[in-house]
């Protein structure tokens, strides 16, 4: 076997599904050396598609290209509810809303997951070149402890061993249509099949060293393995098939989501997809596991229709093609621990599994990555301190716990028979699975996370009693003498709320009168925002604290200054935002402190840092200090992190708040 | 010299610019053997931008591109207007919208011609194999006339001249900074030139012969001087330099549309461009043209920018990057005739020259190519009757005059001195000129394009008395038995104009309630519409009339089925909709008349047809039928041609008159 050579890189990432490529993304962005690797040899092209959550969405335009699953994927924009009537027909019962009207600029969408990894790879070869390295394997991996906190170091040690084509392509149960079986938690992983047998073959074997890693690796997970961790919750008795096709069917409500409870059939969940697909989620009540044994044999494309057929009788449903099918039984587990030594982290199914129904498993997946991946790019390139990587799993861990807590609510009332009546104990009352349904759709939107106390978010509770316990709270070294830790002002923004995401409401830019969602200046791109609510700019007084507030962030020593890289630009580690209330016809862009629109000699004026909330010629008002719940004479002054959340929220003259705030996570440079 | 092989081909289009490749575009929907040359041996990186019009924006949306322009564009929203006060300083005096609100779903935007041409040559690849040829010259053009009714018949051979790499640059007057000195009026048409010169080199020649051919080979066309065509009107003596810049100035509406006039020094139009930079249109004073004359070499960047600063005095304006510049002086010329047989056409600057400033060359240009192109689609694939193709003249030739009376009045507005006082009767009156241009607004967004009686548009007025003169009107062949011609029922939908473009508004889909602005589903795929405004479908009398349609519709006679090859998808020519506006939770999909929502033995009903005017759960309501004007009730129909103009509209009940309408239009299929 060739020995390729030794190389160092800064993040290394096991597995390039969904997860592992929003952490390459914002690798890409942050400019780090990162690799990818994938034990499969090819990317998914059936099969595997979830619902997309509002909050993906968002985080996709974060990085630029939400625009393009919006237009392919299939809107989903009503739930239909179908039950027995008293003569056990099914009759449609209830309409609701996919996604709650105005919780976000998007809505609940359905794309094949094949696009979205597309979608990644594009954008990962615009910024960078991050290329997924497939057909590799990672065989051995060995950590020095002595050196994790170390900045330098490179103290992860990984052996990877390049597969042969035959190895990397997982086997398929048909020629003619293609099945997620081996994917499925009903197949067994083949890791180490794969790593037994590709040693008696040819293939080349290297040793990389990394600052940092990200195992991405799937419910199997090799890396949760090799670190020990393990997985703490039950795996349920429920079998479900999953069938993709183009329907031939007088079902009224096909495309529509829709969920079915027959009288004694079981339920379907029709989800319609993008080009004609439908997708329909069945328990196959013949099909029973015995402890963990089940019999996939007994698993077929025909067996999931016919069960499907029984539930939606009286009407028909065929089909002429068939895209993907596969069948799965519902683990639900959260692992102990998300990180070694804050230096190989654990992201997706790899600590966390569930059912797929709500369409929650690669969201939650990708919002792990996303959470991790700008603290590690920060860490890296000198600019935040390493506590900071602390949160990845005070954070997330909660998220898995309650998403685990929603799928075990939401699956029995799923799988569950209807309640003949109020008196039949057994069965679900379907007044109790609308509620439940219409409830959860607000943390199916993924909009619900709310991050507890840390050093990222000034709360006012004890942030060594948030979440799983870590203590994620400021080190008070040298910065507080006495006064406590910051603690930000909720009270001044009513609807933007510490530890949740920074919400977008419609903004004119004051240079050129241009409508903009406001999140569309909220970039993937690793910098922290203050965003400057900058109130009635014609109030000769309030227009004195907004200079004011100008000169204390231009000083030369300024927490901007102070964390950001001489010869970076001012706006580069820490990006200013003013919007005002003023109307825009009455104020003058360069009458505001240059700071809040900073000189290039090159380049100018930048003209796209000033905003006013005012009617648009063509959009309306965006009403933004009123959705925002800002008051609209005096402002308020807020800092958002990398990733959107909102971190603090203060006054125009708490800007000694805003110095300690920043000098816990940052790094003072030279 | 090698003689390449003689091929027949569809169509031969002679330039690729916007027009060009826009007239490719139908070519590739239609499915036609087309080809595109261009005597340049690239395309066009720098410079060239032009304004985009509502009207092109919504081209470019039946397409499937827009998307690409409005994300990359520069969105333009506000015009201001600075005028010299009493002591001469310049003044904002005015601001007015950009766009008219209300008339489109999109608003003028800028972006360079580059990357307009770039989405269409990625629309070409993605629909068909039709690619540019570069460096390729028409050098002999002969036409069979005796052959031109003959729809079998190649009447036209054209011998092309392949060019190597050298010729086909275009000379640059500076290394550093790229020049549109080539493309200038100012400049001496080269194709001559580069004919006699490819003729001593090496090189190859072809012979085509082609059904159809198009010269979209600009202001010099060659083609048109091979038809020995002409054209009316005149030179003017203004010179206008065009630079474009970032700029670096304290000018405070440098990303404002701007018409700045000084009080001596001349006028400078702003146009706030994409990536920062800002184009700027000059007259030069000091560059006089001696009759035809124009000493070139007097014209640099240095000159234009000089020019510009004396203007904006005193505001500063400087740049460290330039990308583009040139200079021309203005001619207004329409072409006395269009087309030659009906076979060969002549569409853009090859027809119509004029200024710049308003940004409607390159849109007047593209639209005439898109007016012609479905047309000999239709004919070339034997669905539609050669007649349709002399309503190309009619329809444009009018445009191209309208334009020019536009060009006239607003560039002596534009380039006159402003008037020092009301009793300046020399000067230019400061109100006259805002009130020309908020006018002139409506012609510049392209939507008022209104074209006259014809076989195509069901006016009632004389087609004969029509635009120029030309007998576009139905040839009576046997479908009107003394009862005249079909004259569409203006009066049943007040606000969707006969003659004009279907306007959009929002409907919801009633199979999956998602919202869309409704002209998304009019595509540009060469099918004719007949939209259904079915009325309230819950009033039972009204739904047994929708079915009555429907019925007649059906009919194995009926003008749907005649006119629809057999092996065809019935669809395939004509399509329907319906836009009902009855609540959409009270209309069952299915029991709408099959017609409504074709069946496919594979792919099951067809879920894109039927619509309802209803409210949305996250886009507000379009009420549609308040802003189409149709009545609630009892709704209407309309048809409308395959480049969305309204050509009938009438009551359910008119189907005789539909299928006279498009038995004129349209031939029988076996």
């Amino acid at each position: 076997m060739v020995q390729l050579e030794d190389l160092n890189c800064d993040l290394l990432i096991v597995g390039a599904g969904p997860a592992g490529l929003m952490a390459a993304t914002w690798a890409a962005r942050c400019g780090l050396h990162a690799r990818i690797i994938d034990k499969r040899g090819s990317k998914v092209f059936h099969g595997q598609a979830d619902g997309l959550q509002c909050r993906s969405l968002e985080i996709f335009d974060s990085f630029g290209f939400a625009d393009r699953v919006w237009k392919e994927a299939n809107h989903m924009l009503e739930i239909c509810l179908w039950n027995p009537d008293e003569s056990g027909r099914i009759r449609r019962t209830d309409r609701i809303p996919d996604t709650i009207p105005g919780i976000s600029r998007f809505q609940q969408v359905v794309l094949h997951q094949g696009r979205i990894e597309r979608f990644f790879l594009d954008s990962l070869s615009k910024y960078s070149k991050i290329e997924v390295e497939r057909g590799v394997l990672p065989a051995e991996l060995d950590i020095d402890h002595s050196k994790s906190e170390d900045y330098d170091a490179y103290p992860i040690t990984v052996k990877l061993r390049h597969l042969g084509d035959d190895a990397a392509t997982p086997f398929q149960h048909s020629t003619n249509v293609p099945d997620g079986l081996f994917r499925s938690s009903l197949a067994k992983d083949d890791t180490d099949d794969l790593i037994r047998k590709s040693k008696g073959k040819e293939g080349t074997t290297e040793t990389v060293r990394a600052k940092y890693m990200i195992g991405c690796d799937g419910a199997h997970s090799w890396t949760r393995r090799q670190l020990g961790f393990h997985m703490e919750g039950e795996q349920t008795d429920f079998i479900w098939g999953v069938l993709d096709i183009v329907p031939i069917t007088n079902f009224p409500d096909i495309r529509m989501r829709c969920a079915i409870h027959s009288a004694e059939s079981g339920s379907v969940m029709v989800i319609p997809r993008e080009n004609k697909l439908v997708r329909l989620y069945i328990q196959l009540t013949e099909v029973r596991s015995a402890g963990q044994q089940v019999d996939r044999s007994a698993i077929t494309p025909e067996i999931i229709l016919k069960a499907a057929q029984k539930i939606m009788s009286p009407y028909k449903l065929s089909y002429d093609y068939c895209d993907w099918w596969t069948a799965y039984q519902i683990g639900q587990r959260v692992g102990n621990k998300f990180s070694c030594d804050d230096r190989v982290f654990l992201v997706g199914d790899a600590v966390h599994t569930h059912s797929p129904k709500a369409g929650q498993g690669m969201n939650v997946s990708m919002q792990d990555a996303y959470n991790l991946g700008w603290k590690i790019g920060l860490v890296v390139n000198g600019i935040a301190k390493r506590s900071i990587l602390k949160t990845y799993q005070s954070e997330r861990r909660r998220v898995a716990q309650d998403l685990i807590a929603f799928d075990h609510r939401f699956s029995r009332l799923f799988s569950g028979r209807p309640a003949k009546d109020a008196a039949d104990e057994a069965g679900i009352s379907m007044s109790e699975f609308k509620d439940a349904f219409e409830k959860g759709n607000m943390f199916a939107s993924g909009l619900a996370v709310d991050y507890g106390a840390s050093v990222l978010v000034a709360k006012a509770e004890d942030s060594a009693d948030q979440r799983d316990g870590t203590d994620v709270g400021p080190q008070t070294n040298g910065h507080t003498n006495g006064i406590g830790k910051v603690v930000g002002k909720q009270e001044l923004a009513s609807n933007i709320k510490m530890g949740m995401r920074f919400p977008s409401f419609q903004v004119l830019n004051q240079a050129d009168a241009r409508p903009w969602q406001f999140a569309k200046f909220l970039k993937s791109d690793g910098r922290f925002r203050v965003i400057l609510f900058a109130g009635n700019l014609k109030n000769t007084q309030q227009f004195e604290r907004v200079q004011a507030f100008g000169e204390q962030l231009a000083k030369p020593d300024s927490f901007i200054h102070r964390h950001t890289p001489p010869t970076k630009r001012i706006d580069s580690v820490i990006e200013i935002f003013v919007i005002h209330s003023a109307p825009r016809r009455e104020v003058e862009f360069l009458d505001l402190h240059e700071i809040f629109h900073p000189f290039d000699e090159k380049k100018g004026w930048d003209y796209n840092k000033v905003f006013v909330d005012d009617l648009s010629y063509h959009e309306g008002h965006g009403e933004a200090y009123k959705n925002y719940g800002v008051d609209k004479e005096r402002g308020c002054v807020v800092i958002a992190r990398p990733d959107q959340y909102v971190g603090w929220i203060g006054e125009l003259e708490d800007v000694r708040d805003m110095d300690r705030y920043f000098s816990e996570i940052l790094l003072p440079q030279a």
